[in-house]
């Protein structure tokens, strides 16, 4: 938490570099809201009221912004951008409305989640459904290429959420193998949302992989700072439930990095056998949690990975100009390390 | 049920048309279920494990089928259509990965359902992994009309499932809405399996809306079949297990046919309302039930319903010209009457 702290203390205006974002990418951003809304819509009311309670609780709509980013930062003149940028918040409505299912979370944006005022079962058809409504906006981008790399992606999401699964309670698990969850269960959209925009220009293939390189490491570290968030005071900013991923037996990177230093202490290892693979946990075993990954700087050691992605980040975008964009791009890297969104 | 046993002892060598339509796609479903056992496969185990367990129990690969005849029928003599079959199996297997967590079911295929296995969270993903290769593979089909029909396909899907929850227990529900809901659940898919095999051939609008027609009206006649054969002995064949529609208080047309014909006899009335709109139900009530659904003649009603559909998708057909495959699509028709795969 400190090392959170420090980091924020150190950027120089860390809500003004997205605030700056905002401001270039606004009158496509009230596009993009205005098709969210529209396409939405259906038939059937449960429908657009279920979605609508997660769209509109205040999402800040970081992947999308990436999309339409990417696409000024090449040049863009057209329209399609709004059109993907809508499919890519969809998607990412879509797999939160599963993974709130899936973790059985009560919380979501600081409100109930979905599946706690409808039910399970509306919840995973809903997502179905703006999974659906996704690939028809990418068909009216007219752009197969588009198409792929957001099929790909979601597959991608899928396969990292079921290793995810698959990892639950397993205190074996290596950095390597946490970093390539990440990397696809939320990396992977962050990537194509920056590559689609840069796609969209038909430009060159460089951009297009720059913006891919920027959007992957930026989502790596995104992730690393919402894993530290959740052993922290300040999670609670953040609209979520404190200790999640703990009671869910998630092995992320601090408490990975607090039972790799606990090694030689019998206490501290039968601590995190218990309570993360074996899942018996009481009330105040997260506040020991939270003292043993205090205890062995795990949280500053999960900061300074996430700059190091952060940095990769914004290298991928050294052969753009200098552009206020290229700017507030930098600048929400930056930014990313401090804060969750 | 015994208006189904009317209709199957009337038709001609009714098990002899599958095998005939079989027989018209052999090489062209062979090379789908290579396709399907390659495109299933992930570097996460728990994928290919799961998803195998649905794939190989032996469905009748009806929609895919669907996909391989139209494109034959068309005379179309390239390969994409094998992509495009293999992306509809996928979009009916995430369905039913998703339904049966929806639903609760225990059984599918007459073998333990996924979720009983290994529960909701894999089942979700597996779905959504297997949503998203089959986008994959329809990019791969090279053709931006064909994701347009199969992307609002699966968002018409979606609808036709919340719209059948939201009317779970709903004794009110008409004839007419109850169609509604089969149309996009069920024959939305048909319709546009059937539909993008004559899309894939680029040629006449006219013969892509006859086989849209085709598939729609099959799909509907399908489901209403099968809905029959829930209240019946026959479902035990279909490895399903016996009364599922009744215990979830899933209102289909045996019974909203029987409820209606039971007004003015309030014994009958309060049944209806006490298991299926209170859903207050105990061990012999799946016998009374069917007991009057047979004394109202429901059944009979209901199949009647469904050749109605048969004989509009056969109708359907009529511009093609009398080829083999145009009379194995019209044996289907009739042989989907006299019972669901």
């Amino acid at each position: 938490m400190r090392a959170v702290q420090k980091i924020i203390a150190g950027a120089s205006e860390p809500k003004g570099a997205v605030e700056r974002l905002l401001r270039l990418v606004e009158g496509d951003l009230n596009a993009v809201n205005a098709l969210i809304i529209e396409r939405m819509q259906s038939t059937v009311p449960l429908i657009p009221e279920l979605a609508g309670h997660l769209i509109k609780s205040g999402g800040k709509r970081l992947r999308p912004m990436l999309t339409l980013a990417a696409a000024q930062l090449c040049g863009y003149g057209g329209q399609a951008h709004i059109h993907l940028a809508t499919a890519v918040e969809f998607i990412h409505t879509a797999t939160l409305l599963h993974d709130d299912v899936i973790d059985e979370s009560a919380l979501r944006r600081g409100q109930a989640a979905a599946h706690m005022i409808w039910g399970n079962a509306p919840s995973v058809l809903v997502g179905d459904f703006l999974f659906a409504r996704a690939f028809e906006l990418m068909v009216e981008a007219d752009s197969l290429r588009v198409l792929k790399i957001l099929a790909h992606a979601s597959a991608v999401i899928s396969e990292g959420e079921v290793m995810q699964l698959s990892s639950v309670r397993d205190l074996s698990i290596s950095d390597e193998t946490y970093l390539k969850i990440v990397s696809a269960k939320t990396a992977a959209l962050f990537a194509a949302a920056a590559e689609v925009g840069a796609v969209v220009v038909r430009g060159e293939a460089s951009r297009e992989q720059a913006l891919h390189a920027y959007g992957h490491n930026l989502g790596i570290a995104f992730q690393l700072v919402d894993d530290a968030l959740d052993y922290s005071g300040r999670e609670a900013m953040m609209g979520k439930a404190v200790g999640d991923d703990f009671r869910e037996g998630k092995l992320t990177l601090p408490v990975i990095i607090a039972y790799a230093k606990a090694q030689g202490n019998a206490d501290e290892v039968a601590f995190w056998q218990r309570t993360m693979a074996e899942r018996h946990q009481s009330e105040l075993d997260l506040t020991h949690a939270i003292h043993l990954i205090d205890k062995h700087q795990a949280i500053a050691a999960t900061a300074a990975r996430a700059k190091e992605f952060a940095d990769e980040a914004c290298k991928a975008l050294e052969a753009f100009p200098d552009t206020p964009m290229k700017r507030a791009l930098v600048d929400l890297a930056e930014f990313c390390v401090s804060r969750a969104y």
